[in-house]
């Protein structure tokens, strides 16, 4: 199963093709609108105000409510858009943001509106195809599930806590960041390899590295492991009933790259939305001097939440090539 | 280009195959052997006794002293192997060793000797490849540099500091982890892509994590970011003459997936090795019960030292993925 | 440049994605549209009579009337079904269509009617990708032209001579099969490989076979050389001014897989479609007996005519890849 | 399972990287040398004088004479080369051999002995992965087999017939061409798919045009279809036993992109070897001016009865990737 995704913030219309998917899956639409819920603007004051019914159009690959085994095309159609907003932002990029690097990748051809392919917004479209892959996952077993790990630098943060933290925040016209934890239960031992390509770490790495603000992947204890020794962080081995099993998992249920029928456990570093309302210095790429910036339009003071459902849904599809589907 | 390693610990020898080598490129064999020596095992009482030679024999792809641009195979032979040290590990797996899972993946049939293709002794033709990349790269203009981040919960050791940690783990039959820290100066803004496939961090976690103890991967600020708030996360553009550059470099020189010009900077975490003199946990594969192992043979206390050349080999073949080499 | 293609003959829409498409193209729909006719059905009397307008929507990956460089989604409604004429067709696989061997592949979940994803009407996005490619290849000065070289075993025949044979097939409830012949101008020499996946034919190969109907391609002299010695079928190089090119091209413009800088020309045999009136033998899979079929519903009696663009499509996605875009 | 080979004709070695073999086959070396023996050249007056041992050395991948599923590489080294035939070759491209396109493609620092990485030589290590393909295919009743269809003009030719065409070549300084008709029989029904790079006669083309000489791939009627109505080139289904099968064959056992269960058959053009004793018309690269060229060395009249492992190395090797192995 291969997925690319399309659409631009301010375009017609963001969606995703999925090839290789299996045929004959019951394409639980209830659950798709769900999940894709998760993910949506607009549910309160903690994120931005554009409001997207985010209704998945199926144009291929369905018959007969099912998956039919060939390329499955989902399109959703953009709304609540408000190019205006972006007109100043052509020739001065905002900082962190990938304006500058895109108007040099695409020699300024990019639709600059709203951030254009880079918006968060093309994460819908993935969530979608992560439902899928659930959907698929769900019947061999596998259940994945994500959670906040740190907000603005506390640790596993009550839901008033955060609440804090994102409304603090927003009050400065600023943002900040976080990292979620997320565990794959379910995955028989023996998946994935050593090899370039191949192995467990560098298959989830590559899907979860393609959601935007991604900076950090870490499996099992991950950078925690600079701290320890050899013998706090190796998994003793012990027979449960039949099955192998490891008293801890530090390795994320990973070793050598294969899968060894522990959880996989991860944790992904969240950048703080550079989205923020204060000014800020900047250039002015039609004249080559320095400029200032205050970014107008409608941002989230956080984004870790909305996250959720999009990093399970990288992990999903993760999994889905892990196990060769 | 792409790289192929194989080999395994106790065969007969191990090498890599490199595919789309640019043709031309001066074979400095000195600078090679010079790699190879950084990584290479017995050089001192803080690394494993074993003692390889590690001289790579070219089998194809270069022609007087140049590469041709056809496939180029490198060859190292296995001498100092000690294959009944590890007699007993066929059915005992050590803990977070790759014995279980691999014997599961592979049906029992690979070559449990020294960890066969597990060992981290595949990563001498690893460092080879990445020789010839550093070798591509320079003309370039681009240089890799690493340093050890963390030893053993140490941040920025000094050498006597790190020489002390090691020794005292290895007289308690134990072993210390670490981070790397590694700069890549020199790619110029607009390489990499948003997309799954093509983000500039996907590609690097990719070459990293097929590094063996690689077990997180974060660019910039990286898990630093969790507790960060936008302003201070963000890189302020400004006018450097008539280059763009950034006054910070939390992203560490990539936005949206593309290169922003500033140098590329990522951090890896190292996990402590698995092969610990104390005696372990574990369960006997052949009677499905829970056993004892103490693991003899030759290793290091601690690979860290040993691994800088290994990510600096990874992260030239990532750049020249990257940069379309 | 890689393409997906979706859809379904009688779902919502078939479509195309195309990813790494060079930012800036100018999006001539004038050029588009005009390709797209010269293969669009109920033109006369010698093709379907189903009448589609297959005006494209650009759903992404343009702005401005220009390619911005992100994945470009076009998407072309399905307006005149008639699913029932196929409603039969569940379980009488048609002979030499894709029926049965598809409902083994995809567990008897594809969409059947009209063919499905299997569909000749499938290459209508096809054309849109490859008059895309063609525009890129343009400003290359790279040139795509394919004629008719067999019509129903009649060589290099005249329009009357193909209207004859067709409604002469046609009269019968019969179809006929071709070969199409294809030139590509202004690729420089040195592009391609030896080697597996790189070779020129080989890329070409893999486009032209993606073609419904294509059952054979071959380069230059093709299936001549069988009946040829070395000293005919070699092609003297001479210097023209300061250009190699060779006397004659029966190596169709590549030597060992690399483009030599000679037009590269290649052959492709187009079977006579299997859609015919005539009763035929099948079986039936509900009951595992066999069984007989008359094909209804609307189809080509020759689709060779209306396969022109698509294969010049076809080679000039090759072409962008064997070139490196 | 994907192969890469290296090596150069008169270079220190050849040899072949194989990924992703499965685990636990019985690496049959009788066989392998049988088959690298059919392949091998100097073993009577109709190929080249060129004598090689072709033992395969195997440096990785196999353990108590399994394979590992780990990569596995195999080594032929060179043994009787005569390089000095080559000298002249430097400057003066050989008509129709890939001398010139190589040169252009590699910027001149190919390895211009003996053809170097285009030499034919390199089908022995493409014979070795072939051979193992099909120890695995076997296991599953899957076999093939090749006959020569066509040599110098003359179909299904006896032998006696082939040695007097070879013999009348030879004594001309010329070369004949010829093709190769193929059988895979025992795949089952619901291989491949119809999109682009899935599709069974994409995947098989794909290996066989990477074969050095190969111009043309037809699958079932292949080009015969240019000639034929529907009514005869469609193949009607019928039960046998519980089994759906068809009485012809013209699809070549492949509908839409997938297999139907039917033996799937192919034929391949070869054309002659270029390298003929005759003076020929060349250029000069060094003074940019017409120059002739008489070939010495050693060379063979004809390779099409060699080639025949050749070929079906190359199916096998489909058929793995094809069957999903």
């Amino acid at each position: 199963m291969r997925y690319t995704i399309f659409g631009e913030s301010h375009g017609p219309a963001i969606g995703v093709v999925l090839e290789g998917v299996p045929s004959g899956v019951i394409l639980d639409m209830d659950f798709i609108r769900a999940e894709l819920k998760r993910r949506a603007p607009g549910q309160n004051a903690l994120s931005t105000a554009r409001k997207e019914a985010d209704e998945p159009e199926i144009l291929s690959g369905v018959f007969e409510g099912r998956t039919t085994g060939t390329p499955l095309c989902a399109v959703i159609r953009n709304t609540d858009t408000r190019s205006k907003d972006y007109a100043q932002l052509q020739n001065l990029p905002r900082p962190s943001h990938a304006d500058y690097a895109g108007s040099v990748r695409y020699k300024g051809y990019n639709d600059y509106r709203g951030g254009g392919h880079f918006s968060g917004r093309l994460t819908a479209p993935l969530v979608f195809a992560g439902a899928l892959a659930k959907l698929i996952l769900k019947e061999k077993g596998i259940e994945i599930a994500a959670h906040i790990s740190i907000l603005g630098g506390v640790e596993d943060p009550a839901p008033e806590q955060m609440e804090e933290l994102i409304m603090a925040a927003k009050n400065d016209c600023d943002s900040v960041g976080g990292a979620i934890a997320c565990t794959v239960s379910g995955i028989a031992p023996g998946f994935g390899a050593p090899d370039f390509g191949c192995n467990a770490e560098g298959i989830f790495s590559q899907y979860l590295f393609a959601v935007p603000a991604v900076k950090g992947v870490a499996f099992g204890a991950g950078f925690g492991f600079s701290c320890m020794r050899g013998s706090e962080a190796n998994d003793p081995f012990y027979m449960d009933d039949k099955t192998v099993k490891t008293r801890s998992n530090c390795a994320g249920g990973i070793n050598g790259g294969i899968t060894n029928g522990m959880p996989i456990t991860f944790e992904v570093a969240i950048r703080p939305t550079p989205s923020i309302g204060q000014e800020q210095d900047t250039v002015d790429l039609s004249s080559g001097k320095d400029a200032k910036l205050s970014i107008k339009g409608r941002h989230d003071p956080c984004i870790v939440q909305r996250a959720l459902p999009v990093i399970e849904a990288a992990a999903a599809l993760a999994s889905c090539e892990l196990i060769g589907i």
